[in-house]
């Protein structure tokens, strides 16, 4: 297969298109500024005005081994149930209780938009600022639209702008895994394409935020090689996690484009913007990243000055649908993709098929990691991937509810 | 008396040193980045190479009325107590007691430099970034310094490379108001500075986090001419708390360079590390920023771009003397001033005067907002306020204890 390159992206050629992937501007000069900047600020839901009102009787925090669950319940009678990214709550939850919940109790669901803004300067919330706040905010705001949804029979794409139309959504199925040989990752790539079907890959590079030591030793430069050997028509995508420098990222990065990767990840740490975005001049292969970044200012600057190729805010710790919405719509707007992260924790895999069929610069591929512990159901989609794809639901709210017996058996946090 | 602009800063005039201030360079080009990136990564410990192991026992965090302590002991009965910030680890104590004290315990104290990167990395707690996860690490830091000092005989200065000479240090009284009318807040200005003796005050602008709307309407533009007129011949520090963009910041600003105050804090959001650049641009006054920031990278593209006059790491949300210390070894190597930011809470009083006394461009006075609760004492400082000054304890280790029936009426957290 012809591997995408960021010359591809930034010329706007052929290879680009044929990727599904969106052209890039080229330069900074170029790049529509006023566009990116009102993008950072839209208002992005369009719900109707005779909506019921949406008053929270409780904004509750449950869990059950290791997950969590967020329960609202308005005055009205409507209920929901969400899950966030667990790992992060198992840290964070007095947020949610402390803070969180008692804030968002007695508001109008309806209101999530300008709520969310409301609640970050709210007792210096702010400074929180974080992953795990925005994991917080991120549970609320998706049971929030669930609950607009609903009460207005509109499926969350519709809040948006978009159409729902139940379409089927090509994942691509990340492998967790480092410090295994090159040989037994091609063996455990080859059982997650075979479980998923997904016809794109990605694979893990490097020691993670470990300065250039790989893990195990010269496991990098075998693998590369071998995992593009046993997937000639795979597309193939790469994460360092933060393990390398500038010049060490450039050496790799070019192996990458040696054999047709077709991204390189968060390849110097996270939050060196300004080496990211060397490492993406010096390199064809186009360079993604922010999974790790919370500042709607920061993706900003990275998509006006073109630090990356690919933007990947994290549905979950970014803070949800609106704000990486606007992430999108600032990409959008830069003629980039905006492909988000997303960890196998809560129902993130849905979240990002809703996500995809919002945006239409979301990319070829959508991220999976797995299905995860928690049992959920959908009135439009049976939730399972088959070659390679997963339909997104398509009916009011999120369409996706977690098993009715399983959040009985949960219990609340902290309580 | 005469303010200290930004232009006398760059060009290093009199004025600029007349108050204390290190005079700075004129421009990125001529910027030693070279020695900057250095100090980004420098070790910062002298510690002898025969000092005894300290291992440590056990690593608890403890409450009491919403303050919390830290007290960690060492297999060879060393013992020692710090206190974190209050607020911050009210929400952020899981990552305390689930992540970092079963990290840190049966480690060796001695090697809390080193133990702090590799803290980071452990289980990707670098997903925690964020004020709360190094505030947990500061207050760790600190007691192993302590343990370290006390096990060498060394003052905390020494550990550092610096001399303990029990120097009275300079502080500024910090305003905690908004809300209230110009008229009250010369009144509460009048009882801090009658409080401390301190000939520095610090007043808050704008209505925080606001996007231009004061608190109440009209309170800034009234109580900047109304406080310098007050306090003819204070030093007079102003602090935005991110409330402008970067038009009203140029506006605001102006009207302090009339007045003849001496720094402008945090005039747009403490995110927008572009715009606080442009603010700093455009005016003369000296612009401050840094307590809401914890990368090592910003810091350093902040300083190498002198984004600020002045740079303010909180030396608990930044994570302690040691990465607060590389930030002031990189404003040095820019001719640039670091005076840490400090909430009221904890001992962070005493922790800036420690501070000031290793880092020679710390500036003519550290933030002062108040004794707190916690009852502490020191062997060789009374550690109140006289004429504006507090003296630095200079005995063994950071030579300040919290009184031992205090520590025993607090209890285990989450325990």
């Amino acid at each position: 297969m012809e591997a995408m390159t960021r010359r591809d992206l930034l010329i706007g050629a052929g290879a680009a298109a044929a990727a599904g992937l969106m052209p890039g501007a080229s330069g900074q000069a170029s790049q529509p500024d006023a566009a990116i900047a009102q993008a950072a600020e839209a208002t992005m839901l369009q719900i109707p005005e005779n909506r019921p009102r949406l008053i929270l009787e409780s904004v509750e925090l449950l869990t059950r081994d290791g997950e969590y669950l967020v329960r609202l319940r308005t005055k009205n009678g409507l209920e929901t149930v969400t899950a966030p990214n667990g790992m992060r709550m198992a840290d964070g939850w007095p947020i949610f209780t402390r803070r969180l919940a008692p804030f968002f109790t007695g508001r109008d669901a309806g209101e999530i938009e300008s709520l969310m803004d409301e609640a970050y300067r709210h007792q210096s919330n702010y400074k929180l600022q974080g992953l795990t706040y925005w994991v917080c905010i991120a549970a609320i705001e998706a049971a929030c639209l669930d609950l607009i949804g609903r009460a207005t029979a509109r499926p969350l794409a519709e809040l948006f702008g978009a159409k729902a139309d139940g379409r089927w959504i090509s994942v691509y199925a990340a492998s967790g895994n480092r410090g295994n040989s090159p040989e037994e990752e091609v063996q455990h790539l080859r059982s997650l394409a075979a479980e998923s079907g997904a016809s794109a890959l990605k694979i893990r590079l490097g020691g993670r935020m470990s300065r250039n030591a790989d893990s195990p030793p010269d496991r990098t430069v075998r693998l590369i090689p071998l995992v593009r050997e046993a997937f000639p028509e795979t597309v193939l995508y790469a994460d360092a996690n933060s393990s390398y420098d500038v010049p060490e990222a450039e050496r790799i990065g070019r192996m990458l484009e040696e054999h047709g990767y077709a991204f390189f990840e968060e390849p110097v740490p996270f939050d060196d913007l300004w080496g990211t975005k060397e490492v993406a001049d010096r390199l064809e292969i186009p360079v993604a990243g922010g999974e790790q970044e919370f500042s709607m200012h920061r993706f900003r600057w990275t998509i006006e000055n073109r630090a990356v190729d690919l933007v990947q805010p994290d549905l979950h710790y970014f803070g949800g649908f609106i704000r990486c919405g606007r992430v999108a719509r600032m990409a959008a707007a830069a003629q980039m993709t905006c492909t988000p992260h997303m960890s196998g924790s809560g129902m993130g895999f849905v979240d990002v098929l809703h996500f995809a069929s919002i945006h239409p610069n979301s990319g070829p591929h959508q991220e999976f990691k797995g299905l995860g512990p928690i049992p959920l159901a959908s009135t439009t989609s049976d939730l399972r991937p088959r070659d390679g794809r997963i339909q997104c639901p398509s009916g009011p709210g999120l369409d996706v509810s977690v098993d009715p017996e399983y959040v009985k058996s949960a219990v609340p946090v902290g309580g």
